[in-house]
């Protein structure tokens, strides 16, 4: 047995003065792609940590995230007028600004100050990387954290729902030896598998996992030299190849992934624009049926649909008291250790900022980007969080060239 | 926090043996339209106050109400056979008279008088305006309430659905200020807003409410000196212009409105016919997406969508600890502490008739009807439940003339 | 009251560790039909007793069913690979053979020896009338029971769910006089009622139910001499006619039926080969709507619709705590009172053998199906469990010849 029950619980829930949810709350989340807030459709419903709450932008253009409902009598600000000066109830008309100070309720009398005695939750909202982000823990409030890929024009998003807990998902990350069983149909270099039962997990000659400054360097070699280090920003932004993942807890049973992906050369843009496309999975692509794993089946010939399968027929919670973890599985327990002992640092100490929490604006986080665009060798900087590359071989270059499928994943 | 957590469920409890399904339990509810019961479909679901019922009509006419699970094994009496004398379990037959008498059990001896122990549960039912009504309180059973409205020919109902505590449908009444802020779009005279923000709310001169013998009586006076006095018949049923108005407790989250349509003469009619037209509200009318809010998506186009969308997203059970109570919610305020006291009040005293409940069955409760009728001026009658009218100006009817769809609402 | 609310829990439980659960477990059960399994698609989800589990077949052809979710991190073992040895997880790949042994975890160190220390929860499975069965119990594992009809071909299988528990759909069987009023309008003789209050149940002479060697019979004289007596052989499968009936205990509100039709004569065939055909019916044959009642509706033109309403309708657990037992109900108690003795015994002495449990795999189960075949006159072999026939009237053979709709049923 790896966890408790109890450790378990308190590893994967999210939600509002839980230790996970204490944790999550020291960073910023994605929470909605750039387009989806325009003048015809000023508000977004967005659920981020097991909170409801609307995102919107009001006529002088600037964006606010509030709880859903209203501090007045509770109808939800989704259907919301904007104004000038901010968002109207539609029932009522209490008025609120980007900062949840209420403004204006109208059908007080002309002299109440009555406005002045709310407040509205608000949280603060910041773009990145062609996404609206937020951040819903306590003051002060640190900056968006600034990524070396951000730099450059962003290609496309791909946005997918997860039925599971978002540690699950991230997980799928920390585990370099499910690529050679589990996607071995969809990833083989030479068209045929010798040996289904062993896959191509022989080819990994080495597979470590290591804590470094901004969260965890995953570092995977192959018998053909090939070399990869995905950099896990901490705790949950992944950057493979051209594209970042990120995974989003909703709640405490779903997860939304962001896939970001980046051109390889600025072309004379400074980056962090619109993308030039978003892509939703729809909620039924990969599976049929209603509801949850069993009453769902999966499709298994694309490799996305085929971690949509391992992920949620672990179940929405997935009981990590019955799990038996192995070496192949050091990734994972890196992981959960990780988070556990950032949990217990921040309900000792709650000024402590938690691994990856970055306060200088100047700093960038630095995911190797450069070197894997350069794909120069095997490379390992100082700083730990660092290169993807592969070796160029006989002059040619052997860089993935799709963003979304690269050779082994 | 104008109710505590705990307050604010006991005022929106209505199952059996709560303190609010004890107060609702006083009063007759409709259930179904008299066109439901026919002799091809003589048996109707419904549920009403937490309990499963099956309305029926018997070969002989009779119409009953009776617990939906027979007392023999529980399968449901939905679809017994009705005869003569009752309605029989189509599992083993027993037989039932609309008092829950049982009169037959067709498999037991010839000479068993087993039938005699058996009693199932049973409600008294009348009809009233185009619909059945129940009354699932205890003895003694008092009158069906006699309404001046009652005597005018029905000229349609309409039955909707809320999915949401009854308490939240009726405070929308209760609340004159969120008509010049929600449906400033489909109600304004002039056609255009100047302000948004305010709506039309800066045009209501004075809106009271105030306690009357049946139960709360609402009078605004608006800028052009018109005047709605909107009477609440204690505890669900709203006379507003030629509509009455009645929010049915299903459940804890559910409530089923009946709007009656009378015409305003009689045309040599008794009143209490059938009506011309039923119309039953589809359940996605107004709403697209499947479950409940923010699963779905709200229109907002018509005044009944605009209240169907906040009364949903303020939650099934709006959580009214978290609510911010202002002077315009003076009216929902009343009305919350008046059932709480006479909760109390039943509770101190079985015996006590909670306000409303007429034992005269010579009473007709005058919602001013014919005040209305005839639009003669702001008048204020001796009962308190009084006038909707406004002035007649220029010798011109200024009587709405469509009867759903008035002037401020 | 007949049971308590304890009672009633008690006799209704199917899960692990429960003394329902404990009690079901010591019998073999059918699964899943033989066709189910191809080379194509060598895994199916089977639900038992609430346990999730995988029905495989492995390239050697050895059929195993192990738990759903894998020893190592729970994913899902309904999409793993079958090889010659085994089936293999897809995520990583550890292989297990029928027995739940380990085979082999591909991502470990070749010299590991961990895969020793991992066990899947494994179950036996045989087959037996066109049918897989499991045994979830103890050791030591009995014999799947031999059963007369088992001799001759399987000419048909129906399967058919129920959102009901188990105990409810035997009910039905043990429960002579439903057949005259449920089913009154589809199983006349004379093709009209005189009286629809008492429907048929006056032509039952006499209606007796016993405890039997392996279970209970059923004995029912007709008016015109025709005698039914089916067995039950405990606690789930029913001989009527030519067809074997099966309730199997998906968990605690689900339940499916296998009934197997069989063949009157052996026709050269030894029985239990594949069925000719196999039907399944779907889920919403017979009611329309979504969820459970009252939420749907129930057809009742068919008797198996007939059925299922009466089924259903009780609540997916019957409150039997509120049901009136009369004379009728004999059956049904003595069948109950049967369930909750043995589970008595079984918590008091482990080592009991549950009624009807045969440990010597020499015995057949006798239900008396060479009796009915030749149709001779009313017999009462000598071990309890007996005749179903009918005397010869006038050199006709009466017997009924749709083995699906026989004359009362």
């Amino acid at each position: 047995m790896f966890l408790t029950e109890e450790e378990n619980r308190k590893l994967t829930q999210v939600g509002p003065g839980t230790p996970g949810g204490d944790l999550l709350r020291r960073y910023w989340h994605p929470i909605a792609g750039l387009h989806q807030l325009t003048d015809d459709a000023p508000t977004a419903h967005v659920r981020l940590l097991g909170e409801d709450l609307v995102l919107f932008r009001d006529r002088s253009g600037h964006v606010g995230l509030l709880a859903d409902h209203c501090s007045h009598r509770g109808a939800s600000l989704l259907y919301g007028r904007v104004e000038e000066r901010g968002i109207a109830c539609a029932y009522h008309g209490w008025l609120y600004d980007t900062e949840g100070h209420c403004l204006e309720t109208p059908a007080e009398p002309a002299d109440s100050r009555f406005h002045l005695t709310v407040r509205q939750r608000a949280y603060p909202v910041d773009t990145l990387l062609g996404l609206y982000w937020a951040y819903l823990g306590p003051t002060p409030v640190p900056p968006i954290r600034r990524l070396d890929v951000a730099n450059y024009p962003v290609e496309a998003i791909m946005e997918m729902a997860f039925e599971a807990n978002w540690v699950q998902v991230v997980e799928n990350n920390m585990d370099g030896t499910h690529i050679g069983i589990l996607h071995q149909a969809t990833t083989t270099r030479n068209g045929t598998i010798r040996n289904t039962t062993r896959g191509i997990v022989d080819e990994i000659v080495s597979l470590d996992y290591e804590e470094v400054q901004f969260g965890i360097r995953r570092k995977m070699v192959t018998a053909d030299s090939y070399v990869e280090d995905d950099p896990l920003v901490f705790p949950n932004m992944l950057r493979r190849i051209t594209e970042l993942s990120i995974k989003v807890p909703v709640d405490d049973t779903h997860t939304r992934k962001f896939v970001v992906y980046v051109e390889r050369e600025r072309n004379g843009h400074a980056g962090d624009q619109h993308p030039v496309d978003y892509y939703v999975m729809p909620r039924d692509e990969g599976k049929s049926g209603a509801g949850r794993y069993p009453a769902v089946n999966y499709r298994m010939d694309k490799l996305r649909y085929q971690n949509l399968m391992a992920i949620e027929t672990q179940g929405v919670f997935a009981p990590r008291d019955n799990w038996h973890l192995a070496t192949g599985d050091r990734g994972v327990a890196l992981f959960e250790r990780m988070i556990l002992r950032e949990m217990d640092r921040i309900q000792e100490q709650p000024e402590y900022d938690p691994i990856g929490v970055v306060r200088d604006p100047n700093v960038v986080i630095d995911t190797n980007y450069e070197f894997f665009r350069h794909a120069g060798g095997n490379t390992t900087g100082p700083q730990g969080i660092k290169v993807y590359s592969r070796p160029a071989v006989d002059g040619e270059s052997r860089v993935p060239s799709e963003p979304a499928l690269g050779r082994w994943r």
